[in-house]
C-alpha cells in the first residue's frame, strides 16, 4: 500500500470547528504522511526573532482529512508510525502573557532560543548542551460536537494536548463527533518536558506516518468522551479544563470508567484500584486549558476496542 | 556498623512543630531501621473496619530522631535504602469528606478494601488481582521553620508528601530548619498511585532502612527551600501548595534555580531548558495541599551538594 503524502501547503486549519471542510479523503486503514510546518509559520530562524505577543494564528494543524465511513459514536484510531524532522531548527521561546512563570519579573519575555539539530539528527542543541530527539506531535484532533476551539486550546476533540505520549509507537483514538472526522494535526516539537512550562517545547516541522482506522460503534462498554492514548504498557485517558484539579478529576472518571468495565467493578471500587497503581501524569499546564493523564498499565486493562 | 533500631512505640509524632523533643539521638552517617505502623494505627483488619471521617490523628510519624551537629542552614540527606512490609495486610479507603472524587454521588465513602500480601511477599491482592508491592513512604520530615503541620499536611519541611519516588533505592534531602533536624516518618504504603486519588494507597507498616547525613551548610549554589529527591536518574524538587498549579511554579522555579546555578544560566534560560528535558510530575492531589515534583534528568544537573 503506498503512503498518501498531505501537506500543510495543501490546506492547515488554526481553528477545530464543527463544520469543517476536508482537503483530502482516505479510506479507514489509510496509511498517511501528514508534512506539518512548525507551529509558529516559519517566523523564528534565529535567536533574534521573538513573538511579542501570542499570534491570533498558531499550530497549523494539517488538514483536515475526512475518514470514509467515520460517523458520530464511531472512535477514530490514529496508530503514529513515525514522525521525522525536516527542518535543521528547533526553537524554544517566552510570550509575554504566556506560560507557567509569565508572572515573574526575571523571567523574560519574549525571548528565543533556537535549537539547531545535530548533523547526525539525534539531537538538538541548547546552548552548549544537546538534548536528545524525542519527538511529540503537540496538536491533533477531530471536529468538535458543538462549540469551535483554536488550535491553541486543547478539549475533548484534542487540539493543542501537548502530550509527550503523543509520538512515535503509541495510537490516541479520538471520539467522532461529526461524519468523516476530519482530523488534523501539526505543531510538533523536536523535544518537550511534561508540563511545557514555558509554553513551547523545540518547535519544528515534521514528517508524520499515521495509519487511520474507524473503529465502528467504538467501544463496547465506555462511551468514550475525550482522546485516549495508548503506549506499549498502558492506557492512558486525556483530559483537558480550566484547571488541573478539574483536569484531574476527568482524566481519573474516564480512567475509573475503563477499569469499572474491565472487571465488573462498581465505580468505588474502580476507584480504589486506581490510587494503587499507574496514576496521574502531567501533560501541559499552559495552553491555557490544561491537560492530565491518568496511566492505567495494561497488565489491569485491556482494549476497550 | 550496627543499625539502630527505632520503633514507633518509643515514640511517634502527629504534628510536626518547630520544637519537637526528641525521641533518639544519632550522629551524621548513622544507618537506622525506622518501625513505623500504619497511617491509620491498625484500625482496619477487615473490610467491615471504616473510617467515618478523617481521624484527628494519622500518619503517625515514627521519631522525631534528633541528628547531632545538623544546625539551620545545614541541608540533612535520607538515603533509602530499604522499605520492607511489616504485617500482612493492607488497606486503600475512601473517607467522606477526603479525596480527589469526594464530590460524586457513585463514589462510596466510607468504604474499605484490605489488600492482603501474598506469601511470596512480592505483591498484595486487591480483589482477584494482583499489585506487585513497591513501597512508598508517605509522610517523612523535619522540624518546620516556624509554623506548624499535622502529618496529614505536606509542606516546606517534609509531612505528608505522599511522593511514590520517596522509596529505596533514592536519597531525600531537606533544609534543616531546627537544631539536630528532627526527622520523622511513616505512613507507608505498599503500592500507591501517582495522584493517590482515592485519598490513601495500600496503607501498611514497614520497617524502613535509611542512612542520615548532615551536609554542613547546605548546597553551595542554592538555597534549598523545600524538599529534594534524588534518583539513580533524576534530581526532583518537590514542592507543595494549595493548589496544582502553585505547586507546579513552586517545583518548576526550583529545576531553575539548580538548572541555573550549573549551567550559569539566568533565569530565563534555565526556564527553557526546563520545558524541554523531564517535566512536571504529580505526587498527590488529596492531603489537602498537594505536592508535585519536577523532574530534571541527571544528564543536565549534576549533585548541588
Amino acid at each position: 500500500m503506498t503512503r498518501e503524502a498531505i501537506s500543510h501547503e495543501t490546506g492547515a486549519i488554526y481553528e477545530f470547528t464543527p463544520n469543517l471542510e476536508s482537503i483530502a479523503t482516505v479510506e479507514s486503514g489509510a496509511q498517511l504522511t501528514i508534512e506539518a510546518r512548525d507551529s509558529l509559520d516559519g517566523a523564528i530562524q534565529d535567536d533574534s526573532d521573538v513573538i511579542d505577543s501570542i499570534p491570533e494564528e498558531v499550530n497549523a494543524a494539517t488538514g483536515p482529512i475526512e475518514v470514509e465511513g467515520a460517523t458520530p459514536g464511531d472512535v477514530l484510531a490514529v496508530e503514529i508510525e513515525a514522525v521525522r524532522l525536516d527542518e535543521p531548527l528547533g526553537r524554544v521561546i517566552t510570550i509575554d502573557g504566556f506560560g507557567l512563570l509569565d508572572e515573574y519579573d526575571d523571567i523574560e519575555a519574549p525571548r528565543t532560543q533556537t535549537t539547531p539539530v545535530t548533523d547526525d539528527g539525534d539531537a538538538i542543541e541548547f546552548d552548549d548542551l544537546e538534548v536528545p530527539v524525542d519527538p511529540v506531535i503537540g496538536t491533533i484532533g477531530v471536529a468538535p460536537e458543538s462549540e469551535s476551539y483554536t488550535t491553541l486550546v486543547p478539549h475533548d476533540h484534542g487540539g493543542n494536548l501537548d502530550t509527550t505520549d503523543v509520538t512515535a509507537g503509541n495510537t490516541i483514538y479520538f471520539p467522532v463527533f461529526q461524519e468523516g472526522a476530519m482530523l488534523a494535526m501539526g505543531d510538533c516539537k523536536a523535544a518537550m518536558a511534561d508540563g511545557e512550562m514555558c509554553g513551547t517545547g523545540a518547535e519544528i516541522a515534521t514528517e508524520i506516518d499515521v495509519t487511520v482506522d474507524v473503529i465502528d460503534g467504538g467501544a463496547a462498554d465506555i462511551d468514550l468522551e475525550r482522546p485516549l492514548v495508548e503506549t506499549p504498557d498502558a492506557w492512558k485517558p486525556l483530559a483537558s479544563a480550566e484547571t488541573l484539579e478539574e483536569a484531574c478529576k476527568l482524566a481519573n472518571r474516564d480512567a475509573i470508567d475503563l477499569l469499572a468495565a474491565e472487571h465488573e467493578f462498581d465505580d468505588t471500587d474502580a476507584y480504589l484500584l486506581s490510587s494503587l497503581v499507574g496514576g496521574l501524569e502531567i501533560s501541559q499546564v499552559v495552553d491555557p486549558l490544561v491537560t492530565v493523564r491518568n496511566a492505567v498499565p495494561k497488565e489491569y486493562l485491556s482494549s476497550p476496542f
